[in-house]
C-alpha cells in the first residue's frame, strides 16, 4: 500500500488506492464481526438440516440480519468521518459527489 | 373443520417433532440459500482483507441482507401455509398462540 | 351493515361486504391512533414553515414512522387472527390465497 | 481548509438561528408533501370508518410509509450536503459532532 499523493484521502472506488480508507482503523474488528456471521450462516444450515423449529430459524436469521446492519452503520459512520469529510474539505463537487454516493447507499440500507 | 388429533401437524417448538415443518418441502432449496449467504459472509472478509472501497463493501452487505430477508420470507409463508394453518384448524386457542407467536418474528423482520 | 349470510366471514376486499373485518372490534382504537398520526403530519409542516433544525424533524419522522408501522403490524394481527384463521378453516384454497395475500402485505411491510 | 468563522452555517439545533438548515431552498417542496402526507393519514381514518378491507387498509399505510421515507431521505440529503459539510470545513471537531448527530439519525431511520 505505497502511497505518496500529497493530498490523497485514499477514499477511491478504483481499487487502486488502497490503505486510507475510513474503516482501516478497524479492520480487524470488521473482519471479526465478519467471521461470526459467516457462523451465524453456518448454525443456519445446520438448523435447517436439523429440521429445527421454523419460527426458532427465523429468530436467528433475524439476530443475524442486526449483526449485519450494525457493520453496515459501522462501515457508514467511518466513511463519513473519513471520507465524505476530506471531500468536504476538497470542494464542493467532490463533496457533492461523495455525498450522493453516500446517500445512495444510505437508501438500500433504509429500504432493506 | 373436523380434525383428527392424532395427526401430528409437526409444528412444534419443542425439539422433539421433526419432520414436519413447513419448509421441510424446500429443505434443500434453503440450505442452497444459506450456504451463498455464508459465502457472501467469506466474499466481504476478502473485501475487508483487500481495502476494498467503503461504499462497494456496504453494497455487497446490502445484497447479503436482500437474501437473508428472501430467506426470512420464504420461511415465514412456508410457517403460515402450514403451522398456522393447521393451528387455525385445531381450535381458537392453538390458532391465537400461534398468531401471537408469528406476529413476535413478523415484528422482530419488520424492525430489523 | 346488516350482514345474514350463514358463515360469511366478512373478509372480503369486494367494498360490499362491510362490519366483520378483523379490525372492527378495535376501528375506535385504529381512528384515535390515525388521528394522532395526522397531528403528527402537521407538527410536520409547524416544524418546517419556523425553520426547526433539520435532526429535530428528522427524529420527528421516525416518530410517526414508528406510530405508522404499530398500526400496521396491528392491522396484520386483527387479520391473521381473524380473516386467514377463518380462511384456514374454510379449506386449502382458501387458505393458500389468504396466506398470499398477507405474504405480499408483509413483504411490503418489510421493504417500507 | 481556511474558514472565517464569523460566517454562521446556521447547522445549528438552538432555535435561535433560523433561515440557513439544509432544507430551506425546499422548504415549500417539504411542505407540500407533508400536506400530501396528512391527507393520507385523513383518508386512512375514512377507509377505517368505512371499513374498508384490512389488506387495502395496510397498502395504503404502505404508500404512507413510503412517502414519509422520501421525505426522511431527502431531509437528510440536504442536511448532509449542507450541515455536515459546513461542520467538515469548520475542523475536526464539530464534525465529528455533525456525524455522530447524522449517524444516531440514520440509524433510527434504518431500524424504523
Amino acid at each position: 500500500m505505497p502511497e505518496d499523493h500529497t493530498v490523497d484521502t485514499g477514499c477511491h472506488d478504483d481499487g487502486a488506492n488502497h490503505g486510507h480508507h475510513g474503516y482501516i482503523g478497524n479492520q480487524t474488528g470488521y473482519l471479526r464481526r465478519l467471521k461470526l456471521i459467516e457462523g451465524q450462516a453456518r448454525g443456519l444450515q445446520r438448523m435447517v438440516e436439523e429440521e429445527a423449529y421454523c419460527i426458532d430459524i427465523l429468530t436467528q436469521v433475524s439476530a443475524m440480519t442486526k449483526a449485519l446492519e450494525a457493520v453496515s452503520l459501522g462501515l457508514l459512520s467511518d466513511h463519513m468521518s473519513h471520507c465524505v469529510v476530506a471531500a468536504a474539505r476538497e470542494g464542493d463537487e467532490a463533496a457533492d459527489e461523495k455525498i450522493a454516493e453516500a446517500m445512495k447507499a444510505i437508501t438500500r440500507l433504509v429500504k432493506s
